[in-house]
């Protein structure tokens, strides 16, 4: 589990990564290198946005590891996930009710890295999210949380909805933030919780809310429509860890 | 108040707006324009990524208020500053104590957007940032804040820990976040209140940390060192909001 970096050595290489959706980070090119793969490399780095180095073939010699860089280095980022299995196991190793965070595709990097922060400092025990549609771990959100992937674990399911359903027969409850539910503070958030975060734009989805114990509402007085995604999520986890800190 | 548009028309008054630090949201620039003055045009929107149109000559036309628009016109944001007396006569109109909250040089504009946008909705009556080092109200803090900025005033002034003073003579309390302080469970947030916010990397200033009444402290649980400034500001202001609302 981590954000961890690892580099790509080759012209082939480096292109089958851009091909197979591999995120990069970072390229290194040899000065000078302006040959048919090379040129498909910096296309694709246009393409992705990869900000490119360029350097003398000693730099290159010196990074590579396979020793047949043929002129070119990638660097991408990879994150190893965890298992659902894993946070549940962290939680009962603490001895701690569970606590989760579920976001119903989060779109923005700079958001899902401050929720994985806010997720760390709560004490949640591991955040969850679907694997199609919403953000990856990249680079940019491994930055925003502030070192937070480190330490809390992200697990990666394909049906949100289906991982509630599991996750109840664990003795899990859950709550969504919505706009027409119930005053946060009139819930009881006390005991094993999962707490369900929509997206930016939409909120949480339909099928995702139906599958909710509770509907949560942060109290709104202003003019305008809602909070930042990451801001309600810090808001309810709060409200949360003050429930929880007041069984004591 | 609020934040608006404004146009600059004429080569001129573009680069003398670029050279003075305007910022340019959007450039019009006719087809075909070539010569000496809009090419250094061109150069300073490089230089400050301002995206840049090309149009036809008859659509700066239109768009001209003073007709004289020679190929080039700007687009610049502009925001009107609150008063200090705005932001407390807006408190006394509602018959609420004054809540406002005192931003101690945050430096992100999608920091400062989110945390006024958390102002409106947790009902705050105004937003007051310094007037040096910290970030002014750009188009990015205005789009990030979702609309507050056209309905929560926002006051600069020279010295916060100076108004912070001043606004004590008007029986405000403050309250600063910080780590190694109260509990905010534990402290009364109820009465006329000013929550000052610090920079993300530094925190509050020890200048204006020692104006302050109170100083609060969010439990922290996880490995890392402290929120996002943002979330932060939301989990602050929204436990002000639970105890006032627990004044009925």
């Amino acid at each position: 589990m981590g954000y961890q970096e690892q580099t790509i050595e080759g012209r082939n290489a480096v292109i089958e990564a851009y091909r197979s959706g591999k995120p990069i980070e970072k390229l290194y090119i040899q000065d000078g290198c302006q040959d048919g793969p090379v040129m498909t490399i910096k296309r694709e780095a246009r393409k992705h946005e990869t900000p490119i180095k360029y350097v003398e073939r000693e730099r290159l010699d010196q990074m590579s590891e396979t020793g047949r860089h043929q002129g070119v280095i990638a660097v991408a980022g990879a994150y190893e996930y965890a298992e659902l299995e894993d946070i549940l196991k962290a939680a009962r190793e603490k001895g701690e009710p569970p606590f989760l965070f579920l976001l119903d595709n989060i779109e923005d990097p700079h958001n899902l890295g401050a929720i994985i922060r806010t997720a760390n400092l709560a004490g949640a025990h591991g955040v969850i999210i679907p694997k199609n549609r919403a953000v990856g771990l990249t680079a940019t959100v491994a930055r925003t949380s502030a070192g937070a992937l480190n330490y809390t674990p992200v697990a990666r399911v394909t049906n949100l909805s289906q991982t509630i359903e599991e996750l109840k027969k664990e003795g899990i409850w859950f709550v969504c933030a919505d706009m027409n539910g119930t005053r946060m503070y009139d819930l009881n958030l006390k005991g094993p919780i999962g707490l369900v975060i929509g997206s930016e734009g939409e909120g949480v989805g339909r099928l995702v809310r139906e599958r909710c114990d509770m509907i949560a509402s942060i109290p709104m007085k202003g003019e305008i429509d809602s909070l930042n995604a990451s801001v309600a999520a810090g808001v309810l986890a709060y409200e949360i860890v003050r429930q929880r800190a007041t069984i004591a």
